[in-house]
């Protein structure tokens, strides 16, 4: 084994090597610390030619190589195995803002770039770069392109995917195929891109991207709406879309009880309305005109919404701190649920117009199961995506709560399933469901990604035990 | 041979199947006329599971089959060759709209389904459906996924490819998959409808899709504005996508010379603007709001423009009427080039911050070589697309023009090369562009496409000689 990581390391160099325990645990294991590999080495080529180098020698020896981006995914994509064979390649030192060109609406970034660095550079020439989640702070580009993440500004810009023109990857043989093309236009073949972005490394390394960036907007402002069900959350979307059409590029959901522990847990909260009710939604307005134009546009969807019965009250943030204060208490929901205790967490959609119909039957045959659970109900709605979560019993310890995990995904997914839904709108399937999807996907499909896994990576090596 | 046509009629039946060759000659020849097949016969399958049984049959007997849609397709890719032995699979009988739901924002199509009548069926339903081109009267949505078609909506809406959420496609196997999904969010595996689109119906084909609904717009309102070059064509995109940001729907840049073939050729066009200038450009404007608000958005932008001296004439359409005769001048050039006599066409795109030194090097190159050629250059400037087309010198008899074609198709691609753009930019490869593409796409991605079509067509029976 010692013999591929010498000739790896003549590839990459001292810097571009860790074999210590210590040194790899970063890369070993999960932020969450649900997954923990033993990789043979953690490789941090500098450029695509040594990463280009580095799975020659992999293709060589038959040797697995998992990359990792930012290491922020939530199903353990991106880490190894235990067997101590496999090489876990990490892009974080590819992190160079290769060109940008605001006439093209472009910008051409290595993998490892964090994502809010890509925002603040598309910020610096003028631009806006749409895509934002939770971990933009530490997560990495090519991590979202392999995961194409989603997050909070789907609704109008699209997931990662909808975001990228053109791509460089090494392949699982080592070729580096060059597909950097910042066109938006561009019918000549089968579009290769499309098979990277998803996929999860288990296809080749993403390590360069070209990105679209957009005008950035005048205003950006946020309202607060409560509503008393999902059903009308959906009524209230219906109106905003039909008033503010691309204007609105935010629509949250989220409970009261999700409110309720952001106020425990992060007590410098204040409620946003002073009177509780059972849902609430978060919109944003971007308005390419000014902040008195998406001030007019909110209030005037409100209103609308409001004479109809449909928004019980609202408010809408004075100035930017405000718009902030909104958006963390969004943001929080994540961390203040961790904090009141383990929860059996699932990320799924469904078309738009079945939300409401999905969480009244799901919830009514968990709560037939588990009466005492607490649901942990918000998400993307604008985009049907929901983070439907199941916390348990505040008296139940959580280790004991946790033996019901299994038994209350399946009922989740296979709920999901019967709404034509995703058990994975935007997380990927990773190792963690790489075994649940088996049971949703038709047999068709999975014979048609091993067809492809087989065509691109006949060896097997990239990123194996992982997606199919 | 008859053994295989009597077989696919059992499935089809007699309505299902054209075999005499006045019958055959709609679809067995291009609309253009430029590509003559001879297909075995025409099928016309009524339903998905006919159309598995002719390709089941056709896999068993090893038998090639040609889909076509509304045969308007510009590069012969729905064409049978002259053997006598392709099969013409044509979907047009499958035309039903399956579904709608306004609040999913998703409309679902058979794959015969003409593009004007899902534009006009989201209509009904208070929805937009982008799409837009020249031969939607006639064109299939089929069509219009099989070859990524693009037209004058991408700008803000994207290509097809960009609003399509699931397929339903028959494989070169004849096993039927259903990923008919009408979900924004789903990452669970391989995104295999991104192999399907643009394959050019090579790798199966597709009989249904699940498309994205948009809110429809209060108002769409369109402006033309007469600028000094393609520079200044440029700067105007980037002052009215800073202004109005997804407002901006439209952006058409035509020549003068392109104005003059449209007012000679269709004697009724009135020139918008009393003086001629060098280029000008259709801007389209999509409100939200309201008319006055569309009216205000384009007037702000046009002032900007013509303060800073880039803009040098202008006028906004003051109703409906005027909106179709600004898009008429767009829309009738392709028809005016052809009445003025051959022309050498490419669809080509650049970066968009290339276009104005790409046509200012190509047009010198070209009246080098030909200092006599006529320059017909229009297109979608905001994507970075051009129709760059060649009309010969009025004195030069067309025949005779036309040995030139070769030779300034060279000229035109390799320009296109050296600018990092590409040869199709929305018409697809077909068997125009098969050789061609060979020249300037790198050897390694022609690898990776043809083991892709190795993984999904082993056989070799979709669409043989077409794109790759």
């Amino acid at each position: 084994m010692s013999v591929i990581v010498d000739r790896i390391a003549a590839v990459v160099g001292a810097a571009g090597l860790v074999t210590e325990a210590a040194g790899m645990e970063p890369y070993a294991i999960d932020w969450r610390k649900r997954y923990a590999g033993r990789p043979l080495a953690v490789v941090r080529p500098a450029s695509v030619r040594e990463v280009a180098g580095v799975i020659k020698i992999c293709a060589e020896t038959r040797t697995a190589v998992v990359p990792q981006g930012g290491n922020t995914g939530l199903q353990g994509g991106g880490i190894t195995d235990a067997s101590g064979t496999q090489i876990l390649l990490s892009t974080t030192r590819m992190n160079r803002v290769r060109a940008i060109d605001p006439v093209n609406n472009t910008i051409t970034v290595e993998a490892g770039c964090v994502l809010a660095e890509v925002q603040r550079a598309a910020e610096a020439a003028g631009r806006l770069f749409p895509l934002s989640l939770g971990a933009e702070g530490s997560a990495n580009i090519g991590g979202n392109l392999s995961t194409n993440a989603g997050g909070t500004g789907v609704l109008r810009y699209g997931n990662t995917r909808d975001l990228a023109l053109g791509l460089e990857v090494v392949l699982a043989d080592g070729e580096v195929w060059d597909g950097l093309r910042g066109l938006r236009k561009d019918n000549t073949g089968y579009d290769l891109k499309h098979l990277f972005i998803g996929a999860e490394g288990t296809l080749g390394v993403i390590t360069a991207a070209v990105m679209k960036l957009y005008p950035m907007p005048a205003a950006r402002l946020t309202g607060i709406a409560a509503v008393g069900s999902p059903e009308d959350a959906i009524r209230l979307l219906e109106i905003a879309q039909r008033q503010s059409g691309d204007a609105l590029t935010g629509f949250e959901m989220f409970s009261d009880f999700c409110l309720s522990l952001v106020v425990k847990h992060f007590p410098a909260t204040r409620t946003p309305l002073r009177v509780r009710h059972p849902q609430y939604v978060l919109i944003e307005i971007s308005d390419a005109r000014s902040e008195e134009s998406a001030r007019s546009e909110i209030e005037s969807v409100l209103a609308e919404a409001m004479e109809a019965g449909i928004v019980l009250d609202a408010v809408v943030a004075q100035n930017l701190a405000q718009v902030e204060t909104m958006w963390a208490l969004r943001e929080n929901i994540t961390e203040a649920q961790r904090h009141e205790g383990q929860n059996v967490k699932h990320d799924v959609s469904v078309p738009i117009s079945r939300i409401a119909e999905f969480i009244a039957a799901t919830d009514a045959e968990i709560r037939r199961a588990h009466p005492d659970v607490r649901m942990v109900t918000f998400g993307h709605l604008g985009d049907g995506n929901l983070h439907y979560n199941v916390a348990g019993p505040q008296e139940v310890p959580p280790d004991v709560f946790m033996r019901e995990a299994a038994g209350l995904t399946r009922i989740v997914h296979d709920s999901v399933a019967r709404f034509n839904g995703s058990i994975s709108a935007e997380h990927g399937l990773g190792q963690a469901k790489r075994e649940e999807i088996r049971r949703y996907k038709p047999a068709l499909e999975l014979e048609l990604m091993r067809r492809v896994k087989a065509a691109l990576d006949p060896l097997g090596i990239m990123n194996p035990g992982k997606v199919i």
